[in-house]
C-alpha cells in the first residue's frame, strides 16, 4: 500500500487520479504527489529506520509505490555526508559538508528519479518510455528500464558526457543523438510521444522523478540527525532537485520530523546558462529561454527549465538566493576539492564550491553556519575536464627525486 | 583504542610490532594483522551495528586504526547487494546475486583497501606513498593520500584505464606511465622507494589493505543476516579481496557471528592471464610467473601475485575453486548483465558471471545455491568495452518507428 491520495498540478492545482497514467496538466504545469500526511505521522516513526537498509527506499512511506514486487532498484541513495575539513575553512567557512551523489548506480543523483519513476512506470504496466537528456538522467533511466525490462528510447545533445552514450547503448536504449541542446532533443521526443504512444519522462512530464529526488532531502534531514543544515547549494538545470528537497522537508514538518526552520536553499547555475540566476535578480517568478546557452557543466544547460517557476518560489520561500559562476572558476573548483579532500565530483558539484567561496566573500554566507554542497555526480564521467600530462617510463628508468 | 595484538607473517609465522612502519617480512611474506579476537568477542555485538553509519568503518572493532581523528573516509562502503532476478535463472541459478563494489569512492573495491590503509599511513606518520597499480589502486590511493595530505607517487601502464590517470592527477598525485606491465611498474616503485625512503603500498607489501578488503567479507554476512552464502566468485588479478574475505569470515567465526559454514570460494581469471587458475589446476600452492600476459579486463592483469599461495590456500581450504574466462566471453556476460539487469559493470565483474555459467553447466554449482558474483568495479571507467553506433538526427527530424 502507499500513502498517496492524489496529484495536484503545481501551476492550478487541480486534480488527477494518481492510479491512471498521467503527463501534464491542460495547463502545461507539472503534477506534483500527494499524501495522507497526517497517516504517515500516525504509522511511521524515526525510529522505524533504524531497521531498514541503508537505501532511498527506507522511506516508503513517503514514496508512491504501491507494491514492493515492482521496485526496480539497485541500491541507490544514502550517498555520503563528508565534511570538507580543509577546503570548508580554506574559504572561511567551518562547516562546509559535500553531499556526494556520485555514490549511487550510474555515478549522479538522476539514477534516484530513475528509480522511483521506472518503479512506479512498472506499476502503471508503461512498455516504452522516451526523453530528451543531457546524459546522465538518460543513462540512469536507461540503466532501470533495462532492470525493469522496459524499453528506454533517449535523445541527447551531440555535446553531452560521451560516457552517458555508452551507458544507454550496453543497457539496450535505443538511443539518438540530436545536433542541437536537450530543447532540441525535447521537441524530437515530443513529436515521437505523439506519434507513437510512448511515456514521456521528460523532466517533470511525469511525476514521480520529484519524489525520487525529493529523497535526497530526507536524507539530508536524516544525517544531521533531524536538525536541518542552514544553506543547500544546489547546481541547477532543471532543478527538480531544489523542487524535490523543498517538498521533503515541507512533509518532513508536516509529520513533525522536523521543526519550523527550512535551510536557505541556492540556485547554482553556469554564466553561460543562467535563466534562474536571471529571473531571481529581476525578483520575476518565471524564467526566459536562455539564448546560445553554453557551458562545460553540461548537465546544467538548460535554456528554460518547465519548472521553472517552483524552482523560484523554493528560493524565495526560504530565503535563498540564485548565483552564476563562470567556466574557468568552476573547473579550479573541480580541481582544488580533488587535491584538497579527494573529491573528484562532477563540473556541475564543483561549481557549489566556487558558489559558495563567492557567497562567503560577500557575507551572505556567514563563517559558522551548516553548509551543503549537493554534488550531483561523480567526475570519473567528464574526464575532459581533466589536464593530464604523463611521464612515460621504459621499464629500466627511474623516477627522477621530486 | 583498537583490538590489534601484532602482525604475523603469512608465510614464516614471524611476528612484528604493529605501531611501528612495516613493509615485508625478512623471508618476503606479507604481514597480516591479529586482533584479540577473544576481547572483540566480549565487546562487540551485532545490535551495536544499528546505530552505525552505513560505511565500512561501522566494523571498527574488527579494522586496525586506533583514533579516529586519522580517519580519512569518503564514505565507503556496504555497497548494494542486488539480486539478479533474470540474469540468474537464464544460467540456471534461482539465488544469484551482485554485490556491486561499483558505488564506491572512485568507483571500484580498491577504495577499501585505500581508506584502511591510508588512515594507517596517516596514523603511522607517512608523508609519502608510492605504489605500482593497475590502474584502480592507484586512482583509490591517490583519492585518499589528497585527503589526507599524504603525497602519492604512482606507475601504472600505459594500457590501463585512462581515467585512472585523471583520477590520480586531479588529485595530486605523482604519476608516471611505464611501457610495459604492472610487474615492471613494480620493479621501477621498488627502486624508488628504495632511493628516497618512501612507504611502498604495492599490493601486500603493506599489512593494512587486506582490512579494509576484509570488510566486503563482513558486509556479505550482514547482508545475508549472519547466513554466509554458499559460493562467492572473486575477480583475482592480486587476491587481496579472496585472501581478505577469507580473513573476515574465519574472524567473524571467532567472534561467534557466523557459524561454521563457509561458502566455497572461486578465483576467475582471464585466460590470457591465469597464473592461480593453472596452480590450482596442478593441485599446487604457488603460481609461476605468467609469460606475454593480456587481456581487456585490466585489472586482473597480475602475472605472478605475491599473495598467491594465500589465495590458493583460502581456495583449498574452503572446497572452492579457479577458473579462466575468454576476454569474448566476459564482454558478452558485461553485455548481458546491462542489458538484462541494468547492472553496467566492469569487464573484471562481468567474468564472474562467464564463471557462474560454466560452473552451473558443469554441475559445480547447484541451481538453489546462493551464489555471489562480487563485482568490483563500475562499468563506467571502461568505456571502450561498448560498441556504440549511434544516429544523429537534425533538430527536425523525427526518431524513426521501432
Amino acid at each position: 500500500m502507499s500513502y498517496v491520495t492524489h496529484l495536484e498540478c503545481a501551476r492550478c492545482g487541480k486534480h488527477f487520479n494518481s492510479e491512471e497514467v498521467q503527463q501534464l496538466c491542460e495547463c502545461g504545469g507539472p503534477l506534483v504527489v500527494q499524501y495522507d500526511l497526517e497517516s504517515v505521522k500516525s504509522n511511521f516513526h524515526k525510529e522505524d529506520l533504524k531497521d531498514r537498509e541503508p537505501s532511498l527506499w527506507r522511506y516508503w512511506e513517503l514514496l508512491p509505490l504501491k507494491n514492493k514486487k515492482n521496485l526496480v532498484s539497485l541500491g541507490e541513495g544514502m550517498t555520503p555526508m563528508i565534511k570538507m575539513e580543509k577546503a570548508g575553512p580554506d574559504i572561511g567557512l567551518s562547516n562546509l559538508y559535500l553531499k556526494d551523489e556520485g555514490i549511487i548506480p550510474s555515478g549522479t543523483f538522476k539514477s534516484r528519479g530513475a528509480t522511483v519513476g521506472v518503479s512506479r512506470a512498472k506499476e502503471l504496466g508503461i512498455k516504452t518510455l522516451a526523453m530528451p537528456t543531457n546524459g546522465n538522467a538518460g543513462a540512469s533511466w536507461s540503466t532501470y528500464g533495462a532492470r525493469a525490462g522496459i524499453k528506454s528510447v533517449i535523445v541527447m545533445p551531440e555535446d553531452a558526457p560521451e560516457i552517458t552514450r555508452n551507458e544507454c547503448a550496453i543497457t539496450g536504449a535505443d538511443l539518438y543523438l540530436v545536433d542541437g541542446l536537450i530543447s532540441d532533443a525535447g521537441k524530437i521526443v515530443a513529436r515521437a510521444v505523439k506519434n507513437y504512444g510512448w511515456f514521456d519522462v521528460s523532466t517533470l512530464k511525469e511525476p514521480y522523478r520529484i519524489e525520487g529526488k525529493k529523497t535526497m532531502g530526507l536524507e539530508i534531514a536524516e544525517q544531521f540527525n533531524w536538525e536541518v543544515p542552514d544553506v543547500i547549494l544546489y547546481p541547477t538545470g532543471g532543478g527538480v532537485g531544489i523542487i524535490g528537497i523543498y517538498k521533503a522537508l515541507k512533509e518532513l514538518q508536516a509529520i513533525g520530523w522536523i521543526g519550523e526552520k527550512m535551510p536557505r536553499l541556492v540556485a547554482v547555475q553556469a554564466t553561460g546558462c543562467a535563466p534562474i540566476v536571471k529571473a531571481w535578480q529581476e525578483k520575476k517568478t518565471e524564467s526566459e529561454f536562455w539564448n546560445d546557452a553554453s557551458t562545460c557543466a553540461f548537465g546544467i544547460t538548460v535554456p528554460k527549465a518547465l519548472g521553472d517557476f517552483m524552482v523560484l518560489d523554493a528560493i524565495y520561500k526560504t530565503d535563498g538566493c540564485a548565483i552564476a559562476i563562470s567556466d574557468d572558476d568552476l573547473l579550479q573548483a573541480q580541481a582544488e576539492l580533488a587535491a584538497k579532500e579527494g573529491a573528484f565530483i562532477c563540473p556541475e558539484g564543483a561549481s557549489l564550491y566556487s558558489a559558495a567561496k563567492q557567497l562567503k566573500k560577500e557575507g551572505w554566507l556567514k563563517e559558522d553556519e551548516k553548509v551543503v554542497l549537493l554534488n550531483t555526480g561523480t567526475g570519473l564521467k567528464y574526464p575532459e575536464t581533466v589536464n593530464v600530462k604523463i611521464p612515460v617510463l621504459q621499464p629500466d628508468e627511474d623516477i627522477p627525486k621530486a
